[in-house]
């Protein structure tokens, strides 16, 4: 079986044909063009998905969306990337006009289908993927399922509690991980030292005035004063919520994707001691940390994933 | 069916044959005597077992145990409560001298059951229950499933970290739920305190200098300053831990059980008020938070529940 994953970002839609085996066998990649409306988008997803499937109707297609999403019934509900999105039926209508089977998840649980099927959760049961880019996705598994929670918008691990007196977080909340460990509130934390580091290699190495989290990576090799702190706030935020995650689901693996997980040889080790101050004594050094080898794939590959997987769930006994 | 649930405490061994429609046809309760030794307290829940079954030999039996649990096994791993408990073959033992199927789970995780079975999660798929006791026990449960982990020892939720600068923790972690919301977490906060407020009506409501979390409650009823220092510390570290929680498992309710919970009615409005402010936008209000109906047999209808879950496992369609 072949599936097309299409990853609808804000920037950026990226699909491709996937096989079962993880590859890739045709590739596109277009604007998104958020201003010219959610029709538009839509019709454009029907055409990659024609171009990608060429004439092979039994090809299905999975769509990761950021925000809140709608399974049972194919509907964006919310998202913050995508304005004017409320309750927008874009998996109905792209099936209804390509005439296939459309699937659609969160693009944070799309990500956690992917590292079963293809990435470092391969036969892992129990497992939470954490996908660290402008905010803080979650996907957690266990007993082989996917969190979805009673409402349908469960998972939300970025917006764990880590701080109650942190700053103010984008969801209304204080100290979430997203906080700490996305590049929004990384660039959040950086403007608030700029008067006390007005010279710190983070504004130096900004390209154009755009923050980008490599940037505190960069300088924090460099020994950057202002990189060491935001860098030491990222690592225990990190580690606290890892920690709890461990405490709540004993999972195998911990697996850091997105943007910032690329610098992750630079803190993999230091979050996990730090997160193994905050388990209790029985899950110390219970589980791994590791960085996903799906690399700038990982969104098309957790889109197809959502195809593999609902036609193929896994029926694990509950232990 | 009928099953024998049995709750192991620190101090009682408290047992029934109940039906499956929640009756209690018969009810045994011994001390426990830890001091005793293991081989006793086992020989002592045997003797129980064949007293409330008479000659029934359809008759399963389920133990609610603290501490680590290796359900597949029958071992007690590790239970703060039952010093020398390690590894210890409990359930095994049981069933071997009885001749009885015998199934053991870590007691807050039975509690949760009991909910699903008997009390506030009936026809519930998507719950969590907060066992508040001596500590800080939890049982998740989602899409039907109890949340067990890939080790089996998940759904410590006392363990989230509310605040990372908070008080050590008995699991050397720092700032878990279970520092203001057991009475063992209480009790420590309130020494520190004893100095500064040595005449607060939680001294005085001592009975033999034994501290109950339940004098906090009735002190603070009484405008007592030292008892509302204790409870605002209490009502914060729930509604941050429930906020956090909410967002993990979109939940439909959140169940209090224990002794703690008997005084709900006093903070359950203000606790979800400060849970409210730590979810995000889309799961505000989205959940309810109740005491459990089941009151001092909800341990008793947990342990029970262990056997009627797993001979009668409710499977439910992934989402």
């Amino acid at each position: 079986m072949n599936a097309i994953g299409v990853d609808l970002g804000g920037t950026n839609i990226k699909a491709a044909l996937v096989s079962e085996e993880g590859k890739f066998l045709r590739k596109k990649n277009v604007k998104t063009e958020v201003a010219s409306g959610k029709e538009k988008i839509a019709a454009k997803i029907v055409a990659i998905v024609e171009e990608l499937a060429e004439e092979d109707r039994s090809v299905s297609v999975g769509i990761g969306s950021p925000g809140s999403i709608d399974r049972k019934n194919g509907l964006v509900r919310f998202s913050p990337n995508l304005p004017d999105w409320l309750d927008f039926p874009l998996a109905r209508l792209v099936s209804e006009r390509s005439g296939r089977e459309v699937f659609i998840e969160n693009d944070a649980k799309a990500a956690a289908l992917g590292e079963k099927w293809f990435g470092e959760a391969r036969g892992c049961e129990s497992f939470v993927v954490l996908t660290l880019g402008t905010g803080v996705g979650g996907g957690a598994v266990t007993n082989g399922q996917l969190l979805i929670g009673g409402g349908g918008i469960g998972g939300e691990l970025g917006h764990m509690c880590v701080d109650p007196s942190g700053p103010l977080c984008g969801c209304g909340s204080h100290g979430c991980l997203e906080c700490y460990a996305s590049s929004s509130g990384m660039r959040k934390l950086v403007e608030e030292y700029r008067m006390r580091y007005p010279n710190s290699l983070i504004f130096r190495e900004q390209s154009g005035g755009q923050f980008e989290a490599v940037a505190v990576f960069s300088a924090y090799q460099k020994g950057d004063p202002l990189a060491e702190i935001i860098y030491g706030k990222f690592v225990f935020a990190m580690g606290v919520a890892i920690g709890s995650l461990v405490n709540i689901f004993n999972p195998e693996k911990i697996i850091l994707s997105g943007g910032i997980s690329s610098s992750a040889s630079l803190y993999l080790e230091k979050v996990k001691k730090v997160a193994n101050e905050h388990t209790i004594l029985s899950m110390m050094n219970s589980f791994e940390i590791v960085q996903s080898s799906l690399k700038e794939n990982a969104a098309i590959y957790g889109a197809a994933s959502i195809v593999f997987d609902r036609k193929q769930p896994h029926t694990s006994e509950v232990q």
